[in-house]
Parts: C-alpha cells; sequence; structure tokens
C-alpha cells in the first residue's frame, strides 16, 4: 500500500506513494479539508483541476448531517459528493473534543450534546468505525482521545492507555466487518497520543505499531502548544514509527511548518488554514501572507501572488480587495483556491526536491523569502 | 447597430442582432446581473461558459465602491473585472430610489443620503452619463425617475415631463464626450416612463424617439403592480418604438412572464432573481420552481432538472439540499449557476422559436407544463 521511492540524504524527508482504493497519491501530499462533504467554497471540480490528490471528511459532521446511514444508501462520500479521487476521514473525536457540549469520557466512549440541536449522542470506538465504515472513505482514522494542552503527565499518560484500548477495539472491530472502500479495502491509521511527554510519545506509537496498522498519525499537536513543542512531538513520535508506512501530522500548518515537518519524516497533511483564513482575505504569497483588505491594495495591479494559477492570475488585487469589501463570494473562492494551489504547490515542490537531493536547499529558500519581508 | 432578422407572424416577436463595442447579442436575450462587478457567487469564465452574451453593472453600486475614478483608471469596467464581452449599466437611478435614504428630487438631480455610510450625494442627469462613460459599458442608461406604485396621474405627468428633460440633458452631455466603450462608441437607451397611464407612455415614448436613442427601455415595471398592469404598460409603450431599435424591459421577470414580453415586441430582459431566488434554495426547472431545502428532497436522486448542465447535472437533489442546510457556499454556487443557464436556455429556445415559424406554440407548451403541476 505505501512505498518509499526516495529518501533524503541531509534530513529524514522521504519521497512515497500511497496505493488507495480511489488512486495513488504522492508524498509528501497535502490534504484540503472538505469538512461538510464540500472543500469549502469549491466545485469538485475545481480540487481535480488544483491537483488534490485525495482530500478529508469530517466523520463528527457527515454522521450529524445528513447521517452516515443516508450516505451509504447514495454509495458513499464519493458518489455522494461525486469526489471520485481518495478520501482520508478523521474518527470524530477531534470534533467532539472542539464543538460538542457536555462531554463525558468513559470506557465505552464519549457521551455530549452535539453542537447543532444539544442532542445527547454517545461516540464509541465502534460507532466511529461503524460511520466510516459507511462513508466508505479510503483511510479512516481510529477513535483516540485528544487531550487539551497543557495536560499534566498523569492525565496523559491515562488517555494515552485509553486511546491504546480504544485502538485494540476499532481493530477488532475492522478485523470483523473489513470495510470497503469502493472497490478496494479501506485502510486504517492509529494514532500517537502522549501530549508533550517524550516517553508516552515513544511508549503510545510501540503499542499502535504493536497493534499493527497501515499507517500512523501524531495526533494533540496544533492544540495551543507552542512551534517547538509541536515539532518535538513529532521528533518524539517518528522514531518509533515503522519506516514503510506512512505518517501523518494531523491538523498542521503554516508552510514553513509543514516544510518543517517534511524534514522531520512526516508524509501528509491536512489543515483548515489556507480556506478558512481565505474567506477572511488572507492570501499566501512567496513573500508571506498578505491581507487583500489592507488599503494598501486599494490601487495593486498585480496578481496576488507570482504563482497565481489560470483560475485567480488574471484578477488585479485592487479588484480582490472590491469584491471582499463589497461582500461577493467570489472573493472567497478566488482566494480559497489560490491559498490551495499554494499548499498543493508547496508539497509538489517539496516532492521535486525530494527526487532531485536537494531538499534542505529548497526548503531554506522558501522559509528565507517567506519570512524576509512584511508585505503587508 | 441593431438589426431585426426575424419576425414573428402570430406575436410581435422577434429575432434580432446587436453589434456591440464589445461583441455580437443575438434578441431576444436576458442578461445576468452583476451588481458590483460580478455574478454573484460566479466566475467570469462560468458565466461565459454559461454562454451570457452580456451582463449587466449597476451604476450607483460601482460609483459608491470601488468608485469609477478607479474603475477608470483599471480601463473600464470589462479589464477591472475581466468581462470581455458587452456590458450594461444602469443609469444608477432605480437603485438611489429604492436603497438610498433621504432622497429630494429637484430640476437639478436627486440628493440623498447613501446607504453604506450615509453620505450627502447628489446624482444629476450629466454626472450619471459621466460615471457610465467612466466604466466605459457598451450600452449606458439614461438617467431618469422611476416614479413608485401605485402613482397619481398628476405625479406620473410631472415625473415623465422631468424624465424626458433629462433625458435631453443626457443626451447633450453624450454628444458633447463622445464616450466610448473598448475600441468602439457607447450606445445609449432612453427610458419609457408614465406608469399605468396608456397616453402618458405614448408621450413619453414620443418624446424620447424625438430625442433619438439607440434603444428604448420600459422603466417602472416590475415595482409592485399586478402582472396585468405590467403587461400593459409593455403595450402601452411597444408601438410607439421604433421597429429598427432594440427594446428593452427592466428588471423582469418569471420564466412565463419574459415569454409573454418577448410575444408583445420586447428584445432584453435583465433579472436578479434568478440569482438572488438561487441563493434561498430555489431552482428553476420545466415542471416550475421547486425548494431545493424541503424535506421532500432529503433521498433525492434526481439532478435539479433534466435541463441542468454538466456543471450542475452530477449533483443529486439530495446532495443539494445537504450542502444549503450546512450552509455551504457550493450550494448558492451550483444554483445561481442552474437558474441563470435554465433562462439563457429559455431565451435561445425562444429565438429558435421565432427563427422556426413556431415562437406561440413553444411559448405555450412551455408555461401549461411550467404551471400545471406543483412539484415543490
Ligand atoms: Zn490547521
Ligand atoms: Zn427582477
Amino acid at each position: 500500500m505505501f512505498s518509499v521511492l526516495a529518501t533524503d540524504s541531509q534530513s529524514s524527508a522521504r519521497l512515497g506513494r500511497m496505493d488507495l482504493a480511489h488512486g495513488t497519491v504522492e508524498t509528501p501530499i497535502f490534504m484540503p479539508v472538505g469538512t461538510q462533504g464540500s472543500v469549502k467554497t469549491l466545485h469538485p471540480r475545481e480540487v481535480e483541476e488544483l491537483g488534490a490528490q485525495i482530500i478529508l471528511g469530517n466523520t463528527y459532521h457527515l454522521w450529524l448531517r445528513p447521517g452516515h446511514e443516508l450516505v451509504r444508501d447514495f454509495g458513499g462520500l464519493h458518489k455522494f459528493t461525486t469526489w471520485d479521487k481518495p478520501i482520508l476521514t478523521d474518527s470524530g473525536g477531534f470534533q467532539v473534543w472542539s464543538l460538542a457540549k457536555l462531554r463525558k469520557i468513559t470506557e465505552e466512549g464519549v457521551r455530549f450534546n452535539n453542537h447543532l440541536d444539544g442532542s445527547k449522542m454517545l461516540l464509541t470506538p465502534e460507532l466511529s468505525m461503524e460511520i466510516q465504515a459507511s462513508l466508505g472513505s479510503d483511510i479512516a482514522m481510529l477513535f483516540d482521545e485528544c487531550p487539551p494542552y497543557p495536560c499534566d503527565k498523569d492525565y496523559a499518560a491515562k488517555s494515552l492507555a485509553l486511546t491504546t484500548r480504544w485502538a485494540r477495539r476499532c481493530k477488532a472491530w475492522t478485523e470483523k466487518h473489513q470495510p470497503r472502500s469502493g472497490d478496494g479495502v479501506q485502510r486504517h491509521f492509529g494514532i500517537v497520543q502522549g501530549s508533550i511527554y517524550a516517553d508516552l510519545r515513544e511508549q503510545s506509537a510501540r503499542e499502535l505499531v504493536d497493534i499493527g496498522f497501515d499507517g500512523y498519525a501524531v495526533g494533540g499537536v496544533s492544540v495551543g502548544e507552542p512551534e517547538e513543542e509541536m515539532f518535538r512531538a513529532i521528533e518524539n513520535a517518528v522514531p518509533f514509527l515503522p519506516h514503510d508506512k506512512p505518517r501523518y501530522a494531523m491538523g498542521l500548518g503554516t508552510p514553513p511548518q509543514i516544510l518543517e515537518m517534511i524534514a522531520r519524516g512526516v508524509d501528509m497533511f491536512d489543515c483548515v488554514m489556507p480556506t478558512r483564513v481565505a474567506r477572511h482575505g488572507m492570501a499566501f504569497t512567496l513573500d508571506g501572507p498578505i491581507q487583500i483588505k489592507n488599503k494598501v491594495h486599494e490601487r495593486d495591479e498585480r496578481p496576488l501572488c507570482e504563482t497565481s494559477p489560470p483560475h485567480v492570475a488574471p484578477f488585479s488585487r485592487a479588484y480582490l480587495r472590491h469584491l471582499f469589501r463589497a461582500g461577493e463570494i467570489l472573493a472567497l473562492r478566488l482566494l480559497s483556491y489560490h491559498n490551495l494551489h499554494f499548499y498543493l504547490r508547496l508539497v509538489a515542490g517539496a516532492r521535486q526536491a525530494i527526487a532531485a537531493g536537494n531538499f534542505l536547499a529548497f526548503k531554506d529558500s522558501f522559509i528565507r523569502r517567506y519570512t524576509q519581508t512584511d508585505p503587508t
């Protein structure tokens, strides 16, 4: 399912290929987030045109609305949304921690009141796997507990132990039910927890690898911790993960962070940031992010960035600023498209550099220019 | 500039061709509305893909934001927005009547507080023409007073007389300044007023034709009057308009109304309805409008309509309903695209039927099916 095609001699970066039920994914890869069955503001054909190879769907959202039985009856998430390339679904856990109310964690699972109508619900490891099986994603994530930051070591250790027990239950469910994705099999990724504690990260990784999964994510990062803690969490987990399985850093990050993670041996990324900040007028450029609503762009004839694709390049910053100020939806579309293009181009550049043996030079040169100036 | 290519033997419908600075327009035509320099939710390349031949821009909105000098300095509205086909701009008058506060009409023009920040502004016939010249539209509309409905005959007569005096001032301004549109000349359309009074409509038409314009609009329709009054306003004006000039019914209408207007000799239409109702979940179908948010579409596997274009047809009503309920912008895009496609297909069908000599049969068959059932 996963092959490492090349490794960087000066860092832990690697070039890989992942064969999934709905197609092949080249790694390192960035996965645009299609929370509720739509990458926000974009048409699925545009997401293809952008060169996205795999997108993310959120189990919690789709479970609540329109419901996983409905999606299953429509032939799964691919058919329902008309996206025919690979999809990764998260376990629903993270949204339960971040959106739901009155959460109560027990051995069985997590009880909560949902954020839409306050109904009482229970999500268990088995139900998370069942929902993801109904969605028919190419990669399903295991149901874990994501401890908050900061978190004392005692809580982190107990939480990790629960996550491992839940991982065993998830594994048992998938072995029994053998979920499919289209004409192929669904793949399952474990999630390494352990907060900021190196020994707990090691323990979590070893326990999950012992159970055996198709890939491994590093969870509990990008939850408010300083950047160096985030890098350390990755560094504490990666050495204990198998070389021949994909590694996924969940919910990350800025363009420089993604390059730093690739250098540390991470293969897969997802983040809502490129589309979320786009909807607030922020666009990524090689010279760092710009805020298109700023007065300085009032008569700015330049496109957003010299890297802007044909879908966006014909528009001046002045026009984009006007659209934002006038509340026009086209503004949200164009910046979302541009930012995803920027991220997908970034990981494509990283792949090319690893293949060419000059990844560190690529990374340093990108970051130097990106952080050098404040282009407004 | 305008040629009538065929006339229907059983009605006043006609097939025509209008040669404008940015291209040729076949009539009868529907013009999507791009209020603030964007046809709401759509990319200009999508509006082209839809087969739109001419779109509308709103002088009032563009004057306030981003300002006509800025648009002029960017080479006009076509270059600023990247829309390179014909554009018609309204005079700004209608928005002053409908959006601005504390309006005061004098011989000079209309003073008001704008709806954005309440600043005091003055719009005169000369300024309206100057703004439209800066925007560089292919067709500029004359500045008129649009009386409310209902309106007593005395007011309607005084208003009409003012509109005629303003029309002379607009004409004087354009003769002096000879505004351009791209590499060609800007065309100017007069607006027939007179409310529901047949003799006033005749008087207004005769006075405007006497001054001489490139085309004539029927204004003061779709301002809350019953449908039969709307048809009568058209019937009262059309006989006094020249055969060899285009006729434009402003701000209309439903699909059956458009066919009825074509039968009465109207060549041009614009309406925000297809895109506005789309953003509220309403889609046009051959069996009448449907509300996609309704429960009945929860598991509806059908596309919106058998006429849906490839951009929309792959999506089930169930998926579109889900997107609406989830607040996804893609829903607004897909219904806007679909509804504009429906309108543009309707007028293309009318043109084809006029050419084939069976327009009345086409109209009656469309309206019979459209109004027969309540498809929810
Ligand atoms: Zn993120
Ligand atoms: Zn209308």
